[in-house]
């Protein structure tokens, strides 16, 4: 069967309802349709808590009502062809769809690393499937030993949450000597760390997995100092890759990041009639310009604005300064913020940096019922005294201080600026005026530039 | 006796105390002192928590350590008169002081309503005065029925923390139709006047306490409906006027607002040894130039950075946009916060708005355990696109939400930059990527530009 839609979104995920409804606001005349290749979809970031904080997983579902209500059509089908010259797309169904714009928002796929063993029972992916997912919770709560493999946000979200199910020992495993270390300076690192051990959650780090072990099913994992673990469940949280074979196999052009090369307003580089937008497309480094893959919702939905606003005519001008990644997490009543480079992360990249880190508490007094410690990091660019990054750990108070961090820095604040901005500050939800640590920190680098 | 001091800090509030570490840092070879009137100094923003939050008054004790510490003297002492051409200072014991820099941190007086019988025993002004404030909070405490005078933020806070007293009816009258009218449209000073309401507290807005009754101590009060009501308390809370009596004395300028006049470096107009900050001193307006009273302490602490770093050299190279007042506050359990113009204010200034609120929740999925509605609004100038100002009410997980909105006032972000903001989302700290208040309404703005 051919169908003819005008704008045809391929993927429904954030990026990809947030582009439909965004087209639907522009483009009020034009039919919308968003296909979807699993029956029931669920809020990414919301995947960990469907293991223990949610009363059900059903409640992490991406509902679709938004859709019908705004009258944007839905397809329960996998796009499997792109004919770029004939401008429509093939489905595993069998179906053809005709479209004036396409946009591809089809995601990334879970990375699986090379370990032997990895095919076997019980070593599960995340995917973002709620059919999928509910085998997954299911057979991870009747686990005595679960090994979570990957200590980025994914893998210290997971282990966090499945330490809350009763009888399950949780073993977190990353490679590098950090948990987070791509987004914190160790000093931060350590203290998720510290707080997994506090909830009985054996962290190692610097160690790889060299083997499952087990008939079919996982019985063990052997590390790579020797030691063996018993293990009957595995959560891979390594990463993922976009989703790409689609576009290439309709010779549309990759980044050096391995995502669909775009332009400005998230066009394919050699088809402007073909979109593409969050994990599947290449995105440019906020500091440097490198094609960088950044996977993160709140940069997908963004993307997805500046395609759905601009699918026919350019409306929305864009300033494409870069992704910046900005990040929050919480486990256990801790909040870990981070935006832009670490101190770490900018020196690998070149920059010259001035780093300065305020400890205080995020209410003041801090005798204040509920009164918590808070960490605050920013790292300059030691000559031109921009702002490069921050990090933040804190209480659920100060989680929106990182936003507040990440403007500063897609506004490419000076330190000066920083040390005189404006903040409302309030007894029972921050530090003293006196004592505001973007501020403080800010001052204490302004009294750095001289050394 | 006369004393030599290099740099001279008239008050010991926020701003003189963050004053005195700036210049320490800038200056270090130069001598300084603090004088102070009082012996003991408190929080200012944490009196009201001094009646039932913190265990005892003394926990709101604004601390002198660092002074001591950091090498600044202080004397206990009240300074009475400036001689300029001497360029001493001369106090109420009787001391002199000679300065090369003087800065008057001396900051605002409360001001007293002249309603008939205000000069009654128990009826109690907010002076930031340790030992006056624990005698009126160990009168307060023996009230059966308190009177609040005036729904702004001091008053609103106060009669929330005296309604967590045992066995005390507290009323809280306003004369505006709404509470926090300045600095919230109406739609937040419902929720405010909702919250008190639901804790027990009486709210009459739009009436005037015309008469305190009683024989030398209040008994009772006769409003401008012309009921009476009980009152063996009452706290008046109905704003400050910049303390500048010795300023004026000394031939020093006033600006229209009754601040002392300063240029853009805190210096006072007339006398560039003289510098003015704080209440004390006049400020601009951010979005019209206007002279402006805005008493806060986190501009109040900005002005004394300034100040300090550039009390002999100018330092700290400070493009004073002028002055927007970014508030939060908090009612057991709900947020408040405000940046910038009110669409009220806004369109009384003249501006020609277009303002957008979204509804959601702070965490997402919405089912997560905690998860408490919020409510989020944003200004903008209908022709120039440019945010002139934010509300927010939520949970405390987003209280530094008013300081992203804030910052992107100050630097005049447009609707088109909001919509693209890149921004840290997490299930447990914010609503879902896709529905990120702030975003969601510049893009509900974006498409009301057309109209």
């Amino acid at each position: 069967m051919n169908k003819k839609i005008d704008v045809l979104i391929v993927g429904a995920g954030p990026a990809g309802v947030v582009c439909a409804i965004t087209a639907r606001k522009y483009y009020p005349s034009k039919s919308i349709t968003v296909m979807k290749d699993i029956e029931e979809g669920v809020i990414p970031c919301g995947i960990p808590y469907m293991f223990a904080s949610l009363k059900t997983p059903d409640e992490n579902k991406l509902g679709m009502a938004a859709m019908e209500q705004k009258n944007i059509g839905t397809a329960v089908d996998k796009a499997v062809k792109i004919n770029r010259e004939e401008k429509t797309v093939e489905t595993e169904k069998g179906d053809s769809y005709s479209y004036e714009k396409l946009v591809l928002a089809v995601g990334s796929n879970p990375m699986v690393l090379p370990i032997k063993g990895v095919e076997k029972q019980g070593v599960y992916q995340i995917k973002k499937d709620m059919v999928y997912l509910k085998d997954v919770i299911n057979k991870i709560k009747q686990c005595k030993n679960v090994l979570v493999i990957g200590g980025g946000f994914i893998g210290v979200e997971f282990a966090d949450e499945v330490s809350k199910l009763k009888d399950i020992k949780v073993t977190l495993v990353e490679i590098l000597p950090h948990l987070l270390q791509n987004s914190f300076d160790s000093e931060f690192s350590t203290m998720v760390r510290d707080k997994l051990k506090e909830n009985g959650v054996d962290v190692l780090t610097g160690i790889r997995v060299e083997e499952i072990m087990g008939s079919s099913r996982v019985e063990k994992v052997r590390l790579s100092n020797g030691k063996e673990l018993p293990a009957d469940g595995i959560i891979l949280g390594v990463g993922s890759k976009p989703n790409v074979q689609m576009a290439v196999d309709a010779g549309l052009e990759l980044g050096t990041c391995k995502g669909i090369l775009v332009d400005e307003y998230m066009r394919t580089s050699l088809d402007s009639n073909i979109f593409a937008i969050g994990d599947c497309a290449c995105k440019r480094d906020f500091y440097t310009r490198k094609a960088i893959a950044v996977m993160l919702a709140s940069t997908a939905t963004a993307e997805a604005r500046i395609a759905g606003a601009n699918l026919y005519k350019i409306k929305l001008i864009r300033e494409n300064k870069g992704t910046i990644a900005v990040y929050s997490t919480y486990i256990d009543g801790l909040v870990l913020g981070s935006a832009g480079l670490t101190e770490k992360s900018a020196e690998s990249e070149g920059f010259e940096t001035l780093a300065a880190s305020v400890d205080g508490f995020d209410k003041h007094p801090a005798s204040l019922p509920g009164a918590h410690k808070s960490k605050l990091k920013l790292i300059f660019s030691r000559q031109s005294g921009i702002i490069l990054g921050g990090q933040v750990s804190c209480s659920i108070s100060c989680a929106q201080m990182i936003n507040v961090i990440g403007i500063a820095i897609q506004k490419r604040m000076s330190c000066t600026e920083l040390e005189t901005l404006q903040v409302a500050t309030h007894p029972y939800l921050t530090s003293a005026p006196t004592m505001y640590p973007i501020i403080l920190a800010a001052q204490d680098i302004s009294g750095k530039f001289k050394e």
